[in-house]
């Protein structure tokens, strides 16, 4: 059947009862609504009944190439052994500063698309415009040069991706079918095909400050992306990571990339640095690489500079100022302090990742709404995280505020969202599982 | 909670999940779609969860009355022992037309609003209007006046009753979401609470040619009806009626009430007499009557002339000519004859009810689309009903039609509903239940 012969109602029917979409059927609805032949009123009665129906391992499939094909692809089949990252969203994640040059340095080629942040998550194209001079826009054949060249570049969205997800993802927001798995999967994985990776790997976060709460939910989240992906001839590869604390010491934009450069310069956090190297191993072992080796070659981008000098590159290639890489006293970072300290003496029990990116909006650096303007020097520091002993009085975070702007909303949030006990937390893994 | 504070997107999200809404949750997604305030695709969203979730008694209970409060009401207070009646549709039912002045003759009174047809189900005030002069349109006084004096008046509905109700009918129509018991349900009782009768008398019908294909969908509708009724405080009361053939002998306009007529002299068929003392007998009974002595009572008005006598008085003061009910000869019958006969002998095993009213409707007996003007001459005459014996060529359907205006397709569609076999069908009763 063609989609001009499908009858809307029917399909709807369809799924209300339970039934499977063929490939046509999911063109007639998605491509009928994104063209607007299909009226939106229809398209969510067709949306409630996927979330309360699901859908089938093809049916997530088909939907997600569905979306892949309504608008423009990127081609990067002239580029070797390239590699995609998606993180489904958390507080203080600066990984892919780190993990994209460690790749490049590890031979791989990332021409990756990038977005800005919004509400309590940060955006990577907004952390590097700390970076005076730095662009997120390039033309296309400059984009692909430069991954060539060096092995990394990263522009903000400049093409029409899978313009359906967007327009489902709307529709999805206002009608209470956000949080759909099938849905969620065809979303991400149908920006990641039209952008053209071979390989794609993905950091999903479980926990309170996170889309899925537990670790059930994220580990089928991360089978139902990769099925999707390997249905589609891709190499897809998950790891599943805790966000309950944000990653790292610093939240901000800024204060992010000052810790990203520490942390290529081998002088990084645990928790980071782990997990870069993580995500590097998994990129490199969905290339048939042996995964001790491959750690051990991921660790040592971060002890010989490798990684430091592709980030570096990378920099002045879109027009930073690379003197900032080896110079961190450049970055505009806010002048104002004050400190958030322990109430009574004890152990970190938990530091809400949700009210620490709460905390940075409300200080100016990110933006409610698409399009605001953003303070890049604004921000919180975690001196301690959960499982430090601390003494009453001592401080545990730092703000970094200019004219005190939003402080006491930043102050009360973190201090909600800061717990301290009597005895040390049970250690908590960054990394809980894998899935490929 | 007021309704100006409730988040839409959180009352989906409440149903999805299987929770039950207040009423003033009901108040905010109904009367919000009803005033504009909610978009389409919000409620189509609702709608669908309510089709897959369900809802309890009180729920449905509450959304009729939130339709019922959601334009005009009419106050029939004033006026003693008030009855309605509706039918969930069917073919050939002129049930009202006999039903209205039994009722007015046993000392009830009917002020009644009654619709026109549309597709392949006719309306008692088309039927009405095969009499000249006849109108649907009284003032409100007159109306009122004239239940108080004769026991019956019969209008077009003229208030805006039960708004709500049109537009979500409207939205469910194009969503998949109509054959939904909830909704149903809500949405005939809310315009029966809006027209006001202390007692209403629910044939729901049952079948091939029904809304409701098996006997226990119908007894669960009509159970969820009484409820919502007695939870309004309301008298109400249902018979379960099959609808695989149509009532009687005649569907069309003129012919209905031909048929009527003579239901009301006490020479109707018998299937057609049963059904209107049946439904009789549940209204009195609902005012507490012994049943016994109601069934007798109602049979009496159809021998003695006094629900005749009632029905000649309602035409007249609604400007008919009433010498039409004593001359049936004066009806305009379409002139144009044509049969339908039995291909071989045996008995005949069905009569379909949806052939019989789209055949109807191709000769111009009904309209597609609203506003559409009818011919009130033509129709068709089932010569036989199922387990009558009929030999090879014997005519069992004849057609009325007015220059042969449709006759091809009337004839199609009777010779594809009719079936004839060897052995006698079993006896299939037309009242299968009773709930109240």
């Amino acid at each position: 059947m063609t989609s001009a012969t499908l009858n809307i109602p029917d399909l709807i029917r369809q799924k209300r009862d339970g039934e499977a979409h063929s490939r046509a059927e999911l063109e007639a609805l998605v491509l009928g609504y994104t063209r607007g032949d299909v009226p939106d009123y229809q398209l969510s009665a067709w949306l409630m009944a996927v979330y309360l129906r699901g859908m089938t391992e093809q049916e997530t499939a088909d939907l997600t190439l569905v979306m892949a094909d309504s608008g423009d692809r990127m081609d990067l089949a002239g580029l070797p052994r390239t590699v995609d990252k998606h993180s489904t969203g958390g507080v203080g994640d600066k990984t892919s500063l780190i993990l994209t040059p460690m790749l490049a340095a590890l031979g791989l080629t990332v021409a990756k698309m990038s977005g800005r942040g919004l509400a309590h998550t940060g955006g990577t194209i907004d952390k590097l415009e700390s970076i005076p001079g730095w662009t997120s826009e390039l033309p296309e054949e400059r984009f692909i040069a430069q991954a060539r060249d060096i092995g990394l570049s990263l522009v903000g969205q400049s093409k029409d991706l899978a313009p359906a997800d967007g327009k489902l993802y709307a529709l999805r927001d206002v009608t209470a079918t956000v949080d759909c798995l099938p849905l969620i999967a065809s979303s991400i994985m149908s920006k990641k095909l039209a952008s053209g990776a071979h390989t794609v790997v993905l950091d999903v976060k479980v926990g309170a400050g996170a889309f899925m709460r537990t670790l059930d939910d994220g580990r089928a989240l991360a089978r139902a992306m990769v099925d999707i992906g390997t249905r589609a001839g891709r190499q897809v590869r998950a790891v599943l990571t805790d966000m309950d604390t944000p990653l790292g010491h610093m939240a901000g934009n800024s204060l992010e990339v000052l810790e990203a450069l520490a942390t290529l310069r081998g002088e990084g956090p645990h928790d980071l640095t782990e997990l870069c190297v993580a995500l590097a191993v998994e990129a490199l072992a969905a290339q048939g690489e042996d995964e001790a080796a491959a750690a051990e070659r991921a660790r040592q981008t971060l002890q010989d500079g490798s990684a430091l000098a592709k980030f570096r590159a990378f920099v002045a290639a879109q027009g930073g100022d690379a003197s900032y890489v080896d110079d961190p006293g450049k970055f505009d970072v806010a002048p104002g302090r004050a400190d958030v300290t322990a109430p009574v003496a004890g152990f970190v029990q938990r530091i809400d990742a949700l009210s620490v990116g709460r905390a940075v909006l409300a200080l100016g650096g990110g933006r409610e709404r698409k399009g605001e303007a953003i303070d890049h020097g604004v921000g919180v520091e975690l001196l301690r995280k959960p499982g430090e002993a601390v003494q009453a009085g001592e401080a545990v975070l730092r703000i970094y505020h200019r004219d005190s702007r939003g402080l006491d909303v930043a102050r009360a949030l973190l201090e909600s969202g800061l717990s301290i006990g009597a005895n040390a937390p049970a250690p908590d893994p960054l990394i809980l599982d894998r899935v490929n």
